[in-house]
């Protein structure tokens, strides 16, 4: 292994000290996203970032749909004059928006806006296809890209002008039923990105201040990044009847009454969610995939010691490759590099788990395993192998969980003075409960006198104690906020 | 089954005499796509029409990665510099392109154009990426909608100013190579449309005056549908070198040479596809859908005719959707409908297996099956159930193809003068084989004269005989091309 880490001291910068420097070296060596398309904020997902972003896109979509969420596609484009509708929203997004205003050699008569988000597409169809209860609850979903005009600095898959996501846009004949979609939303969350991605989140409501522009309720679900800061990775919005009202989603009711319906908006941040999975679980070698995502699950190769034995070698290393075939996403490593070479290329590649053969292998009927995430040996018997790597598939995301809430947990900690934030930031803290009066006034000077400290919403779960103090003003608090730095 | 045909008759144009309006009926009424979105050329894929895509491109991708083909996505936007590098292609683009000038409340330095088709967007980067003979072969494939701004009037499906494609883009050492990949783009073109999507297709080289533009050579694939039209459904193009000497795509050869790579580059219309699959397979009761895309490839439904023995068929109607269920997308219709309405919607879907479930089935253990393709009622073992529907699987597709193909082969003659056109077509013939000299003035001659009947390109398999003429201005004949009207 003497070969692996002089080249990787080589290569990959230190992720405690140069997270940046480290993702932006992991994003190419690994051949994740290309960054050089020369339209600021606009990337290129190479072939192995796409097979990640791909099974990643699987997953989310087989739950939506287990759900009752079904697949739709809307237009890129969306008239000015339905994006213009409903006046909050627009307010929202018009300095981001993208527009087309040309085609051929003609101006359009009407321009059109590239796709902020899909609410002004969806909906103005959502009132002619809905048109009793019986149609109700309607669940859709697309898996699409976005656009918007940031002005903030952009960093490949953290923000972009062009992202990835899924949203969902569902009806419901009540308002019960659209705020349980919220949290059905923030159960597919949970399943997927924590459970499966190993990726822990911090579920917040968001100040009315900060809501997505013409919700009634957002809620977010930020996670924490290695460098402190938080990234918001998914939303989902109680809208109301806000839209329902301006683009006419109304329905037949049961008593014969026509109704507006109750409507939720969710966003899944795959780029983000991509992000997360790299910069959270990767480790000065490269990236640690879970099993489920992995394009490469296991990768076989071969050990040679003398040339005699090869053939011996080979033979039994492609039994074992037909062994795992059809049932995992598996490669045999035959070409002529060393074993260090490929040792260090699966490493950074961030393969789940390597399957090592050397005659001692071939005799005794085994196989070496190494662990990407342990980054540890075990030697299998040939017939434990099933087993081992269906116990793997479920470990290896558990470790990589553990590992994520555990930095989580050490971050975080309760303040009750504005200084505080200061003092325990020094001490590596950088997620702070507090009190806090629900004000933006107070919230802005919050971000003013800190550096950067953002209030980034209500806990649902936890309750004001009576007579708090909201941190900054020392007014009535009225509820128990997150405040983290984010992107 | 009388209700079913009183139902038809009211609802959907008779397909042989009124395609057109039976298109538009079963589009909607199917729930494919909306075509009332409010901006020309833009439609909305439905929850249904969205589902079979997604099938649809599934057999595509998944062939195209077992050809070595990987996935990668780049951003929709072409900067307008890298557009216009390639003179004959934006020659060929220029007035199709839609045009974003402006973001937010700014005006762009650079305009940027949406994506007529990626080779100016991905080949900057391919520069970047391919450096050795041993990257080489490179073959990448996106899964992406396109944008142009066609004059031309737009038709669902057929012919939109947003349409959904796989566009594959591959670089070689060696211009045989390249060529080979044109026959294995064939070869993939025929293992899915033809085999599993049940479409046959006329492979032709485009003349030279109508090749995509910037390539050396364009070959095509032309199906034929029910109104005599053909479709242009794919196209593989031979760039050779002259995208690679635009945008410096080479490499460092075995013998230590630098060399242009040579391109190839290969679309697949997914959104004509789908437009082939409805239009040639349907019938006056509504879609056929083959097995493979089918998004319920299996219905069941319960036929009661006593209340007491509901129970009994409901549970026996549950075993046989758990004997499917997890092999198949099935789904067991329970709604208090009648029968014959859920035949009738059924039916208009395209389901390709109905399961008809009475007390005479649950008596003798057996189901009743109805083939969409056949309409046949046939009595089944419940033991025999797994083995017929395999069977069933394949042979839906080869009845839907064996009718499509008869349709093409009655429908194609070969003539030896510009009268024939006319006589042939007034006895049904569409498809017209014919010598021709491959000269651009004779193909626009013949469009004018005959009432838009074009040359579609050359057979490749087909060689004119000594001393054969041309068609049009009796010239020496150079090839022997199709000449049909198209969409």
């Amino acid at each position: 292994m003497g070969l692996e880490k002089s080249q990787i001291e080589e290569k990959l910068p230190d992720k405690s000290r140069f997270m940046s420097e480290w993702y932006d070296t992991v994003l190419y060596e690994a051949g994740i996203i290309d960054i050089r398309y020369g339209v600021k904020g606009f990337i290129v997902y190479m072939p192995y970032g796409m097979k990640i972003m791909k099974n990643i896109i699987k997953l989310f979509e087989e739950e939506l749909e287990a759900t009752g969420h079904e697949p739709v596609l809307f237009p890129v484009v969306i008239h000015e004059e339905n994006l213009r509708k409903e006046s909050e929203h627009i307010t929202g997004f018009e300095s981001e928006v993208f527009w087309i205003t040309h085609a051929g050699r003609n101006k359009l008569e009407e321009k059109l806006a590239l796709r902020p988000t899909s609410e002004t597409a969806m909906y103005p169809l959502y009132s002619l296809w809905l048109k009793s209860y019986k149609d109700l609850p309607f669940k859709a979903y697309q898996t699409v890209a976005v656009y918007r005009y940031e002005t903030k600095a952009t960093r490949p898959l953290l923000r972009g002008r062009e992202f990835l996501w899924i949203e969902a846009h569902d009806v419901f004949r009540t308002r019960d039923e659209a705020i349980r979609q919220t949290i059905e939303d923030k159960e597919i969350f949970y399943k997927i990105t924590y459970e499966k991605l190993g990726i822990p989140f911090i579920h917040v409501k968001r100040e009315e201040f900060d809501k997505f522009p013409g919700a009634e309720d957002t809620y977010a679900f930020d996670t924490l990044l290695p460098d402190g800061k938080v990234l918001q990775i998914g939303t989902t919005h109680y809208l109301g009847q806000k839209f329902s009202r301006v683009f006419d989603v109304k329905f037949h009711d049961v008593d014969g009454e026509y109704r507006y319906g109750e409507q939720t908006c969710y966003g899944i941040g795959l780029s983000r969610i991509l992000a997360s999975i790299l910069l959270i679980h990767g480790d000065n070698y490269g990236l640690i995939l879970p099993f489920d995502i992995a394009p490469i699950q296991i990768v076989i190769i071969p050990i040679y010691r003398k040339d005699y034995e090869n053939d011996k070698i080979n033979k039994y290393a492609t039994e074992v490759e037909e062994l795992l075939k059809g049932k995992y996403r598996v490669k045999l490593d035959l070409t002529d590099k060393t074993p260090g070479e490929k040792f260090y290329q699966y490493d950074l590649l961030g393969i789940p788990i390597r399957i090592e053969i050397g005659m001692k292998e071939v005799d005794r009927n085994t196989v070496t395993i190494f662990r990407r995430d342990l980054r540890e040996r075990r030697e299998i018997k040939l017939t434990q192998l099933h087993n081992y790597i269906e116990i793997s598939r479920k470990e290896i995301v558990e470790v990589l969980r553990r590992r994520a809430e555990e930095r989580l947990t050490k971050s975080y900690t309760y303040i009750n003075s504005i200084e505080d934030i200061e003092k325990y930031a020094d001490m590596g803290y950088s997620l702070f409960e507090a009190e806090f009066c629900d004000n933006e006034e107070c919230a802005n000077e919050l971000k003013a006198t800190t550096g950067g400290y953002e209030v980034r919403g209500i806990f649902l779960d936890k309750k004001v104690g009576e007579g708090s103090r909201c941190i900054m003003c020392g007014g009535e608090a009225r509820s128990k906020v997150l405040i983290a730095k984010a992107y």
